[in-house]
């Protein structure tokens, strides 16, 4: 009696990104956005007629997918919508994965590539990064049942030569490459114009970083009209109404102005030189970031010290204690006054150690 | 080459209910509330701070849950709440339903059940109604890996009696056991204080009918802290932000005014009375409803044809093409306005047909 319990499905535990509730922490650790969203968003919302909400959201976000079509120059059956990049991730897996050879992606990454695989039953196999954290091509060119980049990679804010990305997509024209681009605009390149060349690429981005709509939930996809029709069916068959109708108007809001958004867009990366040369004057080491984030190592003091230290002083990054990048943190690029507050916590912390 | 389409997933095509564009329409085929959310909704989004946008929403959605928490008298760690009932629905499929046993539910209920079966891979069986659509107990006392009750059953309307529905819970206790309450604000029963007697019991529930927030997608779920606990670890393991933070407060100002909740809900109520005399001066049949629709048939004019003619004159209804159902129709409870429409056009096309 009591067996209920046995039918329970186990799975390894996950703790997100911490969201502390005070309000007086410099919050580095989640790679958000330290502008708010484009103004009119809070004037959207301001003016919402809440009658709409009554009803269902259109099943497939139509205004939203319009509006994504304008600013990218693609047409509406090229774009498939999501609540945040990873339930499009999650879709794309479900709906484009289902071969015997493994899915490959490298070993370090995002890390739900990995717990997808495993929640759907999905053989994986996951590849090295060269010593200097950069993805070896050539290891993609074998049999596969499917290909997964982050581009810029995470955590290591290391972005690949397009021509490399390029021939490991059209070395693959009989799995799905499914390009992870969420750190894109801050980075050079975009494989996005491929879609119009390979079939099989599936270009993923979200609204939660360049956007500053982290807490909105907004992701999608452009790949081939096939591909997406795929994406469509799949999710529609279980579960129609997944975009509500205030985070639709959110991302056509936030679309609508494009000069906020490279303004806001151009002081993180004029923040990310600064912070930079102030970091290697300290005695840190990093590859070159193409993303919102820093992934950096210290010549003397370990980065776990680094990380509990800052922590005493209400600054938080992110520390993985995982193998290969344990001495390693990242740190999200934010505001001037953060930068000029974790630098000086910093050169307490360097001076107290070395 | 090219054949990265071979491992695309196959799915049955699924056509959520028409969300059709036009203003002019009497749309009672959704089950959606004809009156607007609480109007805390509407204040809510006008002052709200769109700074908090760029920060991802706390993951598990504290805010709301502790606002139900007030609101049902039960403690914070027996709510899990989702992307409408449907993801929670969903979640608590892949969660609860791991045993080689199939689960059981009515061959007459929510369609998506047995779509969530085939999509996680788990056994299933469906039990007859019996013919005047009541769900006979006894189906359920058999060995069986879950079982899945909707309280009201959609879309027949029909509250089951709670000692039958108890015995159910009662016999199964080495399984999970989920009634369904999408439109028990409607009905005279709910089994939620029994949460407290069944740790194998969850009830779920959703914001989309009784209060208005179709378009927000809100659901939850509540049960023992053992259940709770286990469908947060599934839900965290693969996607820890899913509930956004524009949602959370629009489902905590929802609750926060009851007294507008419970005039609208009356309100309902009172036109379902005259909704259903007046169809049965018409020559209609149907099931006492505890829901906010009512599942008729008429003596002389087969439904399909008043469907069709219902459309042609721009009022909605849902009619579904199965074996035993197809000669009913789900008309959802509008406001006294709609009522009239509706009940001027059956007139119209009884006359025609009789």
């Amino acid at each position: 009696m009591g067996n209920w319990r046995d039918n329970l499905r186990k799975v390894r535990a996950y703790v997100p990104g911490e969201q502390p509730k005070v309000n007086d922490i410099v919050k580095l650790n989640t790679n958000e956005n330290p502008y708010p969203p484009a103004p009119a968003v809070r004037e959207m919302l301001a003016w919402f007629d809440t009658d709409q909400l009554r009803k269902y959201p259109a099943p497939e976000a139509d205004k939203l997918v319009k509006a994504l079509s304008d600013e990218y120059e693609v047409p509406e059956n090229m774009i498939f919508t999501g609540v945040g990049s990873d339930d499009v991730l999650g879709m794309a897996f479900l709906t484009c994965f289902n071969s015997d050879k493994p899915v490959l992606f490298p070993d370090i990454t995002y890390s739900f590539y990995d717990v997808w695989c495993e929640l759907f039953g999905i053989k994986y196999e996951t590849k090295k990064l060269d010593p200097s954290f950069f993805i070896v091509k050539e290891d993609y060119f074998c049999e596969n049942g499917g290909i997964v980049i982050a581009n810029p990679n995470a955590p290591t804010s290391i972005e690949m030569d397009p021509d490399d990305l390029e021939e490991i997509i059209a070395k693959n024209p009989d799995s799905v490459v499914i390009v992870d681009e969420a750190y894109v605009d801050f980075a050079e390149h975009t494989v996005l114009p491929l879609v119009n060349k390979y079939e099989n690429l599936l270009v993923v981005r979200t609204f939660s970083k360049s956007r500053s709509l982290a807490g909105v939930r907004i992701g999608f996809a452009i790949g081939s009209p096939e591909l997406i029709s795929a994406l469509k069916n799949v999710k529609n068959s279980y579960n129609s109404y997944t975009m509500n109708t205030l985070t639709v108007e959110a991302g056509v809001a936030s679309l609508s102005d494009r000069a906020y958004f490279e303004e806001t867009k151009n002081k993180i990366l004029r923040t990310r030189r600064h912070m930079a040369t102030r970091l290697r004057e300290l005695g840190f080491y990093y590859p070159k970031s193409s993303a919102n984030f820093l992934f950096v190592t210290h010549n003397r003091i370990p980065a776990k010290i680094i990380f509990q230290e800052l922590r005493n002083r209400k600054i938080y990054v992110r520390y993985f204690e995982k193998p290969l990048i344990d001495n390693y943190l990242r740190i999200t690029v934010g505001t001037e006054e953060e930068l000029d507050k974790l630098v000086a916590a910093l050169e307490r912390i360097v001076s107290k150690y070395v």
